[in-house]
């Protein structure tokens, strides 16, 4: 079966603004759904250093140098590799490889595709601007937020978590 | 650049007979000649369980139901996946993705593609019989060994470790 590009939806904000929970709550709901989703999150420089995978003989390969190492077992793969290319187009490449259909992305805000922004409040207003490809804005506060896009309440997901996989399942049927 | 396929080599044998430490040692040799070198392992059924990935929020996105869940950070990335196919194809595909020009595979004993095969002792010959595409043996004792493709030594790495590059350069210019 020929498959469509995969749906992307960047979930960009700041630290603790609500992200990694918006995201898992969306891979929930889509994979209801039944579409295959895929997540990429960006480690940013502020955390501790990327922990190594702790499956021990696969991480002896890397530290000898392998650009990929990976373990597989009963269909469950963990792999480590060293990217030359931090292209997005590379990541995505790799994802529609595994006939990946919605790809969730958690960070990268200066990526080209469509992204939900979450802000604390109206001081965080200025991120709106800076970013392109702005879908929709939820807040934390109810403080008024000049953008031309729906703004919702961090608390209400009733209401901006339908509203995001309706969006997501008419780019998926478009595709 | 076009690349041609990568070349493909298996370290298979029995439990603690050395398959790890000779494959860190040919990643070690191959990137030295400047090869793109990527591994796979087969966790099999006799360890303890795959363990997860410790990075935080991505294992977060994989519990929610994630196919595929990355992190990366200054180019490393850590990807986990639920794969649908196992066969090898799927697997040499997405090294071909990542510019792969040798690809070193720990275990998958039943795959088709050219084998080194360590031993214990003569007891653990029936296990050559068995496989196909052996080009080397590898004993750890003095037995005499029945096959008709070369046995070295294990202690002997000065012997078998040039051999098998000589084998893997081979290859990768006939590519």
């Amino acid at each position: 079966m020929a498959m469509g590009d995969p749906v992307i939806l960047q979930v960009v904000g700041y630290q603790n603004s609500g992200k990694t929970h918006l995201t898992c709550t969306l891979v929930e709901e889509a994979t209801k759904l039944g579409l295959r989703v895929g997540t990429l999150k960006h480690h940013g420089h502020s955390g501790e250093p990327l922990t190594k995978v702790s499956q021990k003989d696969s991480s002896k390969h890397f530290e000898a140098g392998a650009k990929v190492s990976a373990v597989e077992g009963e269909g469950e793969l963990h792999l480590t590799a060293r990217l030359d290319d931090q292209a997005a187009s590379h990541f995505l490449t790799l994802y529609k490889q595994m006939n990946i259909e919605l790809i969730l992305i958690e960070g990268y805000k200066t990526w080209n595709y469509p992204k939900v922004v979450m802000i604390r409040d109206k001081k965080d207003e200025s991120l709106i601007s800076e970013l392109n490809h702005v879908i929709a804005v939820i807040c934390a506060s109810e403080d008024s937020i000049h953008t031309d896009t729906p703004v919702f309440l961090r608390q209400l997901e009733r209401d901006y978590v339908p509203w995001l996989i309706d969006y997501i399942r008419g780019k998926h049927h478009h595709e």
